[in-house]
């Protein structure tokens, strides 16, 4: 079962693409604001602009890659309906595109995901299969929904369709905030990092694309510095949303145009977690805060930079993560 | 000691008064943006408007009326900074706005107060003196140090200088959102209250505006039913914003202004708590999320209502929150 599509395997996605993504989503999705906080500003010596996709729909950036994927399929391959694996948000994203365009979605979520993230996808009235914490178990039971429905497989980021639809974040950001040195987007399997990257290279060259990654999770930065894909065997880290590795596709797109990768501690992870929810007043999930914990790991020279920073969700589990169960 | 001050004794404050204090504080705060949630709406069968001073500086709308006090205060009186006792929020805001003023700010606090708070007022410079947990207490405290500075009492709601100051939140509000049926603001010293029923009375006569307190501190609704003032004795509610009793002046302008006092448990409280940031994604303490609770609790009737509901402010103590220690 390979169900990842290609819009354009010979080339590079295009701008064009990813402007199709965008009016393709428009209408269903929110345009997110992007907020700046004086306290962090002076923390950081730097000026930063959060794009706020906590405050995206279904809470977080996932929602554009899978509306863009159903979007784009035509009649036939949708009407047995959409599926996939997932932990998160890609789920809840998924259910809320399919949704959307009024077909059934067949998630298949290990049963230890976050309740949060649980109640989403059933609020949007998808069917859900629970099954271990495993790849394996995931992939066998997506197998069988897949067989037993003949619903379309949607990955949750390895996808041309999916990279172009997380391309319209740096894309919204760029054009609302003009003339940013750095942009840092946090990274998982590499869908948003892969589509800020190409957005900034398309739109605002002269911004460097930063990756900031959990040290818990560091196959990006391996593979960046290997030159080759090198998964992480035992991912272990408080941000839940980016504990897979990239794939062939993301990691392509990234090798050519991220100029760095970061990696921080959980424990400064936390305290960007914190730092941005008690002073921009705003939710936000652990995976959201790494781009802001590279900076407070003071692993960057931002001093007086204009950056942007993503803050990818805010589906954080509050009772876990303050009561020290996810070792906080 | 009495250091309220009056703008105007024999009238109920103008329209014109609240116009000035918008003026006054206008270039040094936020013009906090309103929210919607259509998860909000779907629950309630209404359409909320919600009126975010947690967006404000320090975390809450009490910048207002502190700043509105301290700018309209003489050179003569200024010139040896200001003082109050505070729990919270207007300790912070008093800081702050001595901090513009580039005068002395002397704060009485309780030593139990939540250490969110606590930090916040740190961070403005101001001086503080920690007392005990009581009226008595803090307010000697407060004696103390205005004999020994001769700075000017600035008091948290009991001053029309900061009755106006806070009637600029419903003032936006009402600019910024046409025909609203009610407006519901929580209710604790009733500076907030007062102001904000003066703002809609001369600015959207139509709408109604509703008081949500909580029932360990149901002041309002006991004064109010009995047509006199009847402070509560011992106040007990996880809204630790709206701990404080009416005063005259501010009871003057409820009982008159004011269509109905909606009392609410604080388990709804701290559902509405939580419902506001897990949906919205938007950091609220629990005295701000009281107006929504009184939706929650079904005692309105609010079906289809188009209702401008004020989020007092985001200083909340996660850890206490979360763990439990405020009864959660």
């Amino acid at each position: 079962m390979n169900g990842s599509l290609q819009i354009n395997m010979s080339e590079i996605l295009s701008l064009s693409d990813i402007r199709k993504a965008a009016a393709r989503i428009q209408p269903y999705l929110h345009r997110t604001p992007v907020m700046t906080s004086q306290a962090i500003d002076k923390l950081s010596g730097a000026r930063c602009f959060f794009k706020c996709e906590n405050f995206q729909k279904v809470g977080a950036f996932k929602a554009r890659g899978a509306l863009n994927a159903v979007l784009s399929l035509p009649d036939e391959s949708l009407k047995n309906g959409v599926a996939t694996h997932s932990s998160g948000n890609h789920a809840a994203a998924l259910a809320m595109a399919a949704q959307i365009a009024k077909v059934p979605a067949y998630i298949v979520m290990p049963g230890n995901a976050p309740v949060v993230k649980k109640n989403a996808v059933e609020s949007y009235g998808a069917n859900i299969t629970y099954c271990e914490a495993n790849l394996q178990a995931r992939e066998n039971g997506l197998a069988d929904i897949v067989a037993k429905t003949g619903a379309e497989f949607i990955p949750p980021f390895d996808d041309d369709r999916i990279i172009c639809g997380q391309a319209t974040v740096a894309m919204e950001l760029i054009e609302d905030v003009k003339n940013l040195d750095l942009v840092i987007a946090p990274v998982g399997g590499g869908g948003l990092l892969s589509g800020t990257a190409l957005s900034t290279h398309y739109l605002s060259p002269n911004s460097k694309v930063i990756a900031a990654e959990p040290e818990g999770a560091n196959d990006t930065f391996n593979s960046f510095s290997a030159g080759k894909l090198i998964p992480v065997e035992d991912p272990c880290t408080i941000a839940d949303g980016l504990l897979t590795s990239l794939s062939e596709r993301t990691f392509a797109i990234i090798k050519d145009y991220v100029e760095q990768i970061v990696t921080v501690s959980d424990d400064t992870i936390v305290s960007a977690t914190r730092l941005i929810m008690e002073r921009m007043k705003i939710v936000v999930e652990p995976s959201a805060a790494v781009a802001l914990a590279a900076i407070l790991e003071k692993q960057l020279e931002v001093s007086k930079l204009r950056i942007g920073i993503i803050l990818s969700g805010g589906n954080i589990d509050f009772d876990s993560f303050y009561s020290g169960k996810n070792g906080v």
